[in-house]
């Protein structure tokens, strides 16, 4: 089933560099291993900006939130939700 | 050239039902078209409204706006574009 | 799996009122449908509007979609859709 | 009388580690107690964020007003409140 | 029990005159009509608008939407709802 | 002159309990004295939030504006502000 | 007493051009009226728009309402209001 | 003096394929007189709407408004202005 | 050339008591020097705010921004700036 | 390829004066090389505002990602993105 999400990332300004370093970099793994397990099947950078479009497949809400609760940057995005479902257009198998 | 699109349709509630049903599918007709071509790479419907995310790769800004401004309901939606490009976390080849 | 799902109907001021007579009452029966079958978990009217708050229960994203799009008000309605799951401190059974 | 209240928490960045646990430990009690006392009567977890959707039982305005005040985490929540009443449609003997 | 309602008019601009000052005169008995049974407790123009400020009284959220429901000019009006209570530091007998 | 006021409170999260008890001190006595001025003429807690909805009964905007900016919270309060006149349905003398 | 006013017209793209002369006739002539009473204090033109800013000066918040809500454009105008007072900065005598 | 001026266009649904047609080319050729006389400096499509962004140059705000309000679009624009000056970066003699 | 400029002051919560009076000092004393050079036309508190109403008076776009970006309260100020210019209706001489 | 970027500046109150004062250089610096490469083609000041619209000339997003994302000012910056192509209206031979 798959969930579009868009993640803003809003780091405070106090956070100290070494902080913020370790931070992206378990959060560079954890994504990378979501990414391998076929779990975030999509993950783009918005031009301009630090954020993303991400393409989740999970197999319900429930292992949406699990999966986004426990991201490192959790407590510190915009996060915004759409549930997905085939378009009657699509002619692309994987598209659903 | 990657770009998500968001489109959201608003048929006006005048339009005759048989104009509505000829729109749709020369719009159908056309985004199969491009599809195959691979310009409108991903489709999906947002559950719970009459909107779609899509992907498209063009080459150009410009070409974004030909496929766009040529969909046959291109004058009832609301449409959102962003730029993407390859995020530094992604391990998917063509992600970009 | 659960949604929340806020509707707000706005009927065209110029739909003849035999109609809208027809169209609720299609809509009121077919959301009755639902709730027999246990997809259509909650109904609330919100106080001071034409709109309610509901709570559907579906297999995927998919047949909520279906589901939506098939209500005889869709096409005069505003539609917020937001994923629900269990909340960790729920007691209750059936919250999920 | 029901309402439907969504509560978002923003705790602030440099919260110590050991107050926000404390905070989250008595909201959870506080929020159980009141829901076996039929206060509280659902909470969901919104998929992707931290925030909930909940239905509150109350007696009247100034009930629920005195419950929710007393959340441990209000000062940091972004609250919204919708008064609900039986839809029309509704064939729940408990959606009222 | 104390509700704060927001109406803002906006009448169709093709709504012939006749009908207009028909609903608006039905509006104004039955808006006084409630008045004087203590339901529709204050009742302000806004100044510089069409729209108004008002005081409900009544029993629980159903009555008021069995109010607002049947206003005459229900179906023209963007409405807001906010519930009130005693506040903490009110001397006035009455504002409860 | 009636204004209808909304004042909702944003203490800094890092604000000592002690000084916050003090503000909160201050300004009920104050509100209080105003009330029995007549110049506050109405003061509603919003349920479910750290806000109210005032009218306030003044000579002109010059004294509205004095009275605001000496609340001892006025400096932590988000405040609109929506002038009122009679409405012509009003049948009630004091609501002008 | 003074209040900031601003106007932004929408005309419906349906409405006859010689009764949208008309309509501007007239309201010139009563803004003319009213900037000669000394009423309408300033008119401004929004350069780039359909749309004012002006300042009245008013005896009070009815006498506000009378005037706007007379005005020939008011039921095709979108309409802000913000009282004004006396600021401790002016050094302008008629600024208040 | 330098403006931005972004135009969104809105054509009404029922506006007859005639009238759209003549509106648009008196407006293409009217926008390329002013391009011509250095007026309308830049002009750029919005890749993906129906919407420019360009850059005006004109002696002063009258002109700006004698320019903008005389586009046979006018009356079909959502219009946003905003007012340029050299940047204190900027190395191009013509950014001013 | 005006300008209608709003300014809405947003203090730090933490900026000490002595800091805050001297730059509200040096802000009163370079605005009035602006006013009695004719630069900053008119200046009103918005009644029941920490905001003011301005009108600019200034050669051009360049001058606006070297009038403002120098106030002393510039970094604490969210500033919206309207282009002005002649209103065909207004009769007064000075409006322009 | 051209984009339009609109970039508003907030510094963290608590920024050291030394800090801004070199971040702000570093910056410069690096636009006015990015101007002289012609990839920075426009930069305009918004006339009263800490804020800037700009013009950027790239081969593609990612070449737009790679210079907004190393901008110094970056990480305190609202950055909005409009990508651009020609208009079929313009004779400018560089607009596009």
């Amino acid at each position: 089933m798959l969930f579009q999400v868009e993640m803003k990332v809003n780091l405070p300004s106090d956070m100290p560099e070494s902080q913020a370093t370790e931070i992206k970099a378990t959060e560079k793994a954890y994504s990378q291993e979501l990414q391998r397990y076929g779990k975030w099947r999509h993950l783009w950078r918005v031009a301009g900006s630090y954020a993303n479009v991400s393409i989740f497949d999970v197999k319900d809400n429930t292992e949406l939130q699990d999966i986004i609760s426990r991201l490192p940057l959790f407590p510190y995005m915009e996060i915004s939700v759409k549930p997905l479902c085939r378009h009657p257009s699509s002619i692309r198998d994987d598209d659903s």
